[in-house]
């Protein structure tokens, strides 16, 4: 077992939700990983107001964890430019690690920040940073721009990359509300912040857009390299004229190599309603890529919010403790397995057209207590198809009921079964 | 740059693929990663048969492979269990790390492979296996079990993994085929073996679940803990019923925590029309997931073929080979970006009811050379909405076009313009 030890800069919404998990999971994350993550100290501005951190001799002072020698890796967590920039090149320039989910910093300072890693790396070889909460909360998009599509070969990528913009407008599609009144209801769940305007005018899209660009095509992009479009400027009436046409209205993130330039935007879009990205909905995030080798690839999830960023924060723990030790099998359990489910069932029973058909297979289904919830018997000669939709069931009942009626002289052809999957929720 | 010495066994379809990638890729890989995987000895059967392997040493002697001082790591891509699991151990025995696709290895062996691990760390402390190409091809599903997901809390997880029956399931529903016609189509496109029984049967499906199973929940499976039903049983017209009830039919393979105990499932199922999953067509793979900190998540891909199987192979050498010191960015370039570009786009012009009005809009688009696709008024008194969708046409144009409009006294309000996507390709 391998113990790495953390300093927090910030125990906010993210901060704390680190601190949950690692005190909640910390057994598990041990036995799954190889990797022990223990925190050692923590420094946020207004230590005495969060009571969870007096484990963790709490500090006002962001360099006293940074310089505390039982400090391994640094965990930034403070957002915004400074201090938290100051912070974090100062680690990496003593030979710590750091792992942020600042995507303000790494948008602004990459260059400067990799500069500090590699001098940093003189100290320790091992130094490095990990942004993958920085874009995508717990979607592992960072991790998958290096890892998965390694070879470079990326041909486009279309995003939804950020939740308050895709909340609202969904609300505006589904519930025919105006925009303002979708921005009070995301304001009130939580999902936008009392000044809303950096997420409505494609502004956070944007950043994230272009750490994406800078991970997938290797080029350093500026603010203002990517032409951008907020959500502000159209109206309820807009969605149902796309409607009309077949299509939804998403603010996409958009980068596509044209021949050897890159188009890089963030605009409202028109997309076919049975596209897979026009099933993305509320806070969800998205990203669709196209890459050489890969081929077509879309991840969806938690673009934000404590847990899923922190989770998103822990990957980059164990990413860079367990270094090239990689632990993929932690220590099993024998496997308690469910061997009887229940779920509602789909019945094609193919029938004689006889008088007391539907008697018999109702009473068979009665005597193993499975009942129904829709019977259908489609018009026609023999043989005929009668369908019938259950309640929830047992499987093992369902199988000696099958039996039973495919057993008799009424059946014609073995029964088709099939469960209903309700599950996963069609909204994700 | 870390150079690190690789040995192939098995040089079918995907090895071929890894020696494209590497041959194509190789510098740009290196630049991107800080690792150089160098190919140093092929060992294969037939390899007389492969011209392409004369660059590296070529031999029908796996042994001479495995035991070729010049390479560090072996990758596995004979495929069956024999003599790729006697190879897999020898190597990771003599502290050699492996990477392999081989799925039914990894379900059948996974315990002596990790003995095996652990005998090598003895002699090379970094020796490890990487399978991210064994479960889902290109989707990074392996890596996200331990890395996004590390916490441990996965509840459930449903999963289309056997791109041969997904192919033969959406023609069936989408191109009324009945099941003999569409495994036919399968076979002729390359998505189904001649003997297509192990697909079709859903034990594909339920090896990758079993795999999938380990990882998340840190059990260990056997092939019998899992409830298998296959596609053979049912029939266009259970497509024609379930679509009747606003459903479509998924092979799905589930996995969910039902208190203390797992519930393994793959069979048919019917799920909503409107889910996620009911837009995975074809041969795509996907996997949803339900964990308790990041979340739900769904992540969609090419589950097999020569070079996305192969990219997935390669994502598990980088990672191998760079140990901690991960590469986030590479060498970057300046960005060449594409200032104008060309869209059709949506306008919704607010306008005064008068006569000319038309005129004058269609006038200034004429004028800016940007031509009308469609164009429809909303019938009602002032305000007056007129609606335009435009065939292609370029940025800057309709930049220019629209303030001249917007600055006449025609106009009520700001003009709302709206890009049309309709790449991503809507079928994924
Ligand atoms: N929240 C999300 O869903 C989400 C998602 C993705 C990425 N992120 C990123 O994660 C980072 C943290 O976000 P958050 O939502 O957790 O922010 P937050 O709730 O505002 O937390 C920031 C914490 O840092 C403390 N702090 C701020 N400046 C400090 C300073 N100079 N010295 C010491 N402590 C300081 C704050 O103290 P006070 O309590 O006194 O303000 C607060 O406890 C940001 O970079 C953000 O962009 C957040
Ligand atoms: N193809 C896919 O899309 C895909 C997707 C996911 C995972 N995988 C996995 O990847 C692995 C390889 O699949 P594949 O499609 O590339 O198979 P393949 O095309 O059959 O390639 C296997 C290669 O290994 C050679 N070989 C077999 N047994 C050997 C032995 N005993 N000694 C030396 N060489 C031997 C074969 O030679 P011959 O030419 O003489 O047969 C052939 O060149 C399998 O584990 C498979 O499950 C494949």
């Amino acid at each position: 077992m391998k113990e790495i030890g953390i300093g927090l800069l910030g125990a906010g919404t993210v901060g704390r939700g680190l601190i949950e998990i690692l005190e909640t999971e910390g057994e598990r994350i041990a036995s799954r990983t190889g990797v022990r993550p223990v925190l050692r100290r923590v420094a946020d501005r207004s230590f005495q107001k969060k009571p969870v951190l007096s484990a963790y001799a709490p500090t006002a002072s962001i360099d006293e964890v940074i310089d505390d020698p039982s400090v391994e890796l640094v965990v930034e967590l403070m957002g915004g430019l400074d201090p938290a920039g100051t912070a974090i090149l100062k680690a990496l320039r003593a030979g710590k690690s750091v792992v942020t989910a600042n995507k303000a910093l790494i948008a602004a300072r990459s260059a400067e920040i990799f500069e500090a890693i590699a001098e940093g790396r003189k100290k320790n070889p091992a130094t490095t940073i990990g942004f993958e909460a920085a874009v995508g909360g717990a979607l592992p998009l960072v991790r998958n721009m290096r890892l998965i599509w390694s070879a470079g070969g990326m041909q486009r990528m279309v995003g939804i990359l950020n939740g308050t913009c895709n909340f609202i407008i969904t609300r505006m599609q589904d519930d025919g509300m105006e925009y303002a009144e979708a921005l009070k209801l995301a304001q009130q769940k939580g999902f936008a912040e009392a000044d809303p305007s950096f997420d409505v005018s494609g502004k956070d899209a944007a950043q994230k857009l272009a750490i994406l660009s800078m991970l997938a095509f290797d080029v350093s992009v500026r603010d203002s390299d990517i032409v951008v479009e907020g959500i502000e400027s159209f109206h309820r009436v807009d969605h149902e004229l796309a409607r009309k046409m077949g299509r939804v209205i998403r603010l996409l993130a958009i980068a596509r190599r044209v021949d050897d330039r890159l188009l890089l935007r963030v605009h409202p879009a028109m997309i076919p309603a049975n596209h897979l990205l026009a099933d993305v909905r509320d806070e969800f995030n998205a990203l669709f890529i196209e890459e050489r080798y890969a081929g077509p690839s879309l991840i969806v999830g938690r673009g934000a919010g404590a847990l899923p960023t922190a989770a998103a924060v822990l990957s980059d723990l164990v990413a860079i403790g367990s270094g090239s030790a990689n632990r993929w099998v932690g220590d099993l359990q024998p496997l308690k397995s469910l061997e009887d489910a229940r779920y509602r069932f789909y019945f094609r029973f193919r029938t004689v057209d006889r008088p007391g058909v539907l008697a018999r297979i109702a009473g068979v289904l009665a005597e193993h207590d499975i009942s129904i919830a829709t019977m259908h018997q489609e018009e026609g000669r023999e043989p005929v198809d009668v369908v019938i939709v259950t309640h929830e069931a047992s499987e093992s009942a369902v199988r000696s009921a099958v039996s039973k009626i495919d057993g008799g002289e009424i059946i014609l052809a073995p029964t088709v079964v099939i469960r209903m999957e309700d599950n996963p929720d069609a909204s994700l």
